[in-house]
């Protein structure tokens, strides 16, 4: 087969880097085409200096034309409400898209407009938009022209909680998610108050309680698992650690049931995805086992609670924000596009925190 | 007044050499003893290095007689269970104690055995020890002859919860707690998988879930607050920074109320409580501002949830570990005990991690 | 005495919040007016929220004519070249002057211009200036109007090479200085590639190569101790910490002498002077002893080289860059203005990294 | 070709860990064997938790016939000293031996004696050892039966001064190195003062000033490269990161030279070798590039010094002590004595920090 000839739209972020990175290093890809607004005519390994040596490419300005000639598939990494815009065209001209931004997760344009505060501009391809989570949509994924990359908070969330979901092990309205990153998600535009260094060195704090735009699009996805309504109470906050997300979520057992039955439920889950691990009986996920990988780590434990005796379940995970929650999930997602093996450039371990 | 004479017997640990920092500081008192099992004999300031030319004292070995001659007060700050069997004697000889260790925080020797492994010394002077968290028990510390110093998390997650529970605004069977520590938590004996710089740098885990022993701690003092049984789900996580707790709590309301009156409540509970800070509607906690501190500060949030509209609270506490959560707190009982102002030697700012 | 009334002008910065902290727990200090053009008519404690609670001020607008008649000290905390033009004022109008710039740091017009890229607004200033390290200026600095708080870097490189220049153990051509420094160093602005977290964390970088502005500063000061020329090669370096010079530094010695000789040189040389701290053979500064203080440690080595036997002196200095490298070198300077101990505010400890 | 048929042994370390994550990657090998004396009998993958479900192997007693049997090649990554015994027997075995340890570099055993402080129990075999860094000494380590792979130190130093040296730009006995290290090099057994969080967060310190045990290894490969005598002022600091050492390094040139000339004679030396990169001019390298890759980065600058004329070069490199300072690079050696490409399982990126 010959290589898949990728574009890069918002190639300069962190998350533009980041795939880079991984496109050049996967087997069967070859990158033709890097768009960036602020830094069309520089060379990338400029912006991206650990990529010295290992990429010749220069940003370019935005050029369907060039993208049509030269793709077949394209990677959309601009900031949420900005990336929107290009979908259709895309689409349109017959390439296959994988937006990392927010756009096109939720499914009713309402809801979108609620939570990021501006008109869709393409709501009319919000249904063809397959949310590209492979452990709950991988046959949709094969098939989908337009994949909508998960969040990086959603993707530990939902990941979570699907299998105790699906079971049947919880009532889906009381579920208390606490949830913590590192400050690579704020992105590399300056916010002051977040991603400075002082900001975060020696710091925890929470931001947008209660209020994170990721809610809705794990109330969408959990509720299709669940075939109901699904509230989640959410608290992010930041971490002074560059990667990783640390999810840790108490929610209702509807019923009496031994922990070892619950784990054997969410092994079977995920039996054929290879990028989710669950832990055994008293072992928790840490960060360190992630970092760098495109796994997701799940452990869970029970808490005694309430006078009743009903059981309350705890539920860890950990992933790396920028591999399983954003870019190696969109290569995933792309070998899956392309009849690839799913871990093709990302398996055994693409970066591991080696040894630590 | 003459200054008070204190002795620190565990005086090489973190949190000896904290303690000592800000004994030597401290306007009123004159530190006249320093016990050490591991470093008697050697320089105060050859172990704690930041001490050098601030400190002419020497580790010595216990003495009873050196104490009850030299002392009015004395700081134990050795490692649960270990600092028991020094209590007896001190109290039978007449010197007032601040235990900083674990052992005489829970009423109930029989809760203590199941929690600390260990029959506990003398079950008699349980009763008489008064729980040294100002802000609940100003007066009875004044008094006291024992104190002992609360934990860590528990400081946080009782001056975060007894005014929700003392106002009935909370039912108390249905607490969560999501809590990080920074890493002095974990003391200065190596324990491999915790406190290397490679556990914990870029890493974050959890550990003891469920099965913390501060948790009876807590659920007897917010008991005494709520006047019932209060049960506590508490997941403990380590965070890669040296110093603070961060607690995100979610508990039921009993009832519907606008946040702005629970805040009212919160703040009229601590007015007259110098070290308690509640922030505005809107703003949360974070660690950078209490690091150094004897702050807790503490933000509250409403969570819409559940069909039935009835609401939960969120409940944000942060304070510096060593500090209020153990040293600085140990020094406010202090002064509460030789009627000094409460804010001797620790306010306005004792070591705020200025500016950041 | 009544209490020294001071102002600030540019508060709401790194500097300025340090600042702030510092003269709110000063015991002879009022704070009266704070000035900020970004955040005038906001609350103090806003901006800096870690001083919520201790600060009811606002920030105002400049204004000369409040300054007058509510202050006796004004401290000048502007980037530089930005504060050099409120100087000329407030010395005309008798106000005594704490710049903690760097634009009356050097004592030529000319050297200025070349490093700094203007011409100087008050060249006829730059004589009465002190520069304010009050171990070489102690009695300068006491009669001083306008005082040039000197650099972080200086600071830690002039304390560390003043005894073996004065002393004559060193030639003055041959000095390499290999500095790092926390992030803190960078300031509240922006500055992509420097001071967000991902640029610092898990990273190490030098920055402005032998062309830092800072080696001008250290050449005059080390000159006027040496009575000669002095050429310093400065390489700095930021480092993964918030707050911390770290100066490593190889010099020719200029005869064979025994190690002890010159540290009892550096020991005599830093008599009278609270805030150095030689340790002893064998033993070197580290950034975890003065982090939070007003300290500067000092270590020597001696390291073999050179075929001809003439042996090279390597000196250590460890200082918090916000504490004696700016802020806390101001109060020192304050005190010695305005007729107090040296060390009022800042000893024993002012938030020593306690049992770090 | 088949697959090599490795064995590790002493695989329970931060190193063992290490090159397990990069040989379980590595398309050309097959790991058969991995020895450990604390954790014989245990699954990799419990202590190496990052290895979960990517290793099924247990952790065996040592077995030379096991090796013999099964082996092509072992890694050898005992702490220095205790690894020395095992070389005699694999060698006679036939075995080709890569050892990670510091007890194969020095070629002389009384200079080893001197800075390791035991007797060398294999002398004989130390002419026979090739110092395996590839960029100097590729083809001996082809041939090589046993090859003693670099310490981080040395790597970083000795590829930053060889093209200085033997282009003849640089006098040899004027060298002055100030590097910093990640805290991953200290290891994995406890060592307070050290590798605690505590004792390295927020810290920066040097140790064994002018005495480390990497400074024989550097002066003895540098020697024959300058061919004759070099010395080394080598002093080491620990920086709060888990990977990465930062070397700067003053040397005096031999002549004036335009900085040019030098770069073009670096970039020339190292044509053919892909894990080195030399930096344009006004560029330096920096930690966040290099770490989790194979590379050393190099940049050079000229300060200028001396009333003389003669001018200093300044040469700064960059390296992952856990990559190219150790695992990488014995990857890299294992590449050339199978007649593998040199990149193969490393090339172009393993584990990148994408993007930071």
């Amino acid at each position: 087969m010959s290589r898949i000839r990728v574009g890069v739209v918002g190639g300069s972020g962190y998350v533009g880097g980041n795939l880079l990175g991984l496109l050049l290093w996967h087997p069967e890809v070859e990158v033709c085409f890097v768009e960036s607004v602020q830094a069309a005519g520089r060379p990338v390994a400029e912006v991206h200096t650990f990529l010295r040596g290992l990429c010749g490419l220069e940003f370019q300005d935005f050029s369907l034309d060039m993208l049509r000639e030269n793709c077949d598939l394209v990677f959309l990494a601009k900031a949420h409400t900005e990336g929107m815009r290009f979908v259709g065209p895309l689409v349109e001209a017959g390439l296959r898209v994988i937006d990392l931004g927010a756009d096109f997760r939720l499914k009713d344009a309402e809801v979108y407009r609620h939570w990021y505060g501006v008109e869709h501009a393409f709501p009319g391809l919000l249904s063809q938009a397959v949310y590209g989570l492979p452990e709950l949509n991988r046959e949709a994924v094969r098939r989908a022209r337009l994949v909508a990359n998960p969040g990086c908070y959603p993707t530990a969330v939902i990941l979570a909680l699907a299998p105790a979901l699906a079971g049947g092990y919880s009532r889906a309205d009381e579920v208390f998610v606490c949830a913590y990153s590192g400050i690579s998600g704020a992105g590399r535009t300056p916010q002051p108050g977040k991603n400075l260094f002082l900001d975060a060195y020696r710091n925890i704090k929470p931001y947008k309680v209660c209020i994170h735009q990721h809610q809705p699009e794990m109330e969408q996805e959990l509720g299709r698992v669940a075939g109901g309504t699904v509230r989640i109470n959410f608290v992010p906050h930041l971490a002074p650690l560059d990667k990783g997300i640390y999810a840790t979520i108490y929610l209702d057992l509807s019923r009496r049931v031994e922990l070892e039955e619950v784990m054997e439920y969410y092994r079977e889950y995920y039996r054929g995805s290879p990028f989710v691990r669950i832990l055994p009986s008293g072992e928790y996920p840490q960060v360190a086992d992630v970092v760098g990988t495109n796994f997701c780590d799940i452990g869970l434990a029970l808490a005694a609670c309430k006078g009743d005796g009903i059981l309350r379940l705890v539920v860890f995970s950990a992933l790396d924000n920028t591999m399983k929650g954003a870019c190696g999930q969109a290569i995933q997602n792309m070998n899956l596009m392309f009849g690839l093996p799913e871990t093709t450039g990302l398996y055994p371990l693409a970066g591991a925190s080696w040894g630590t």
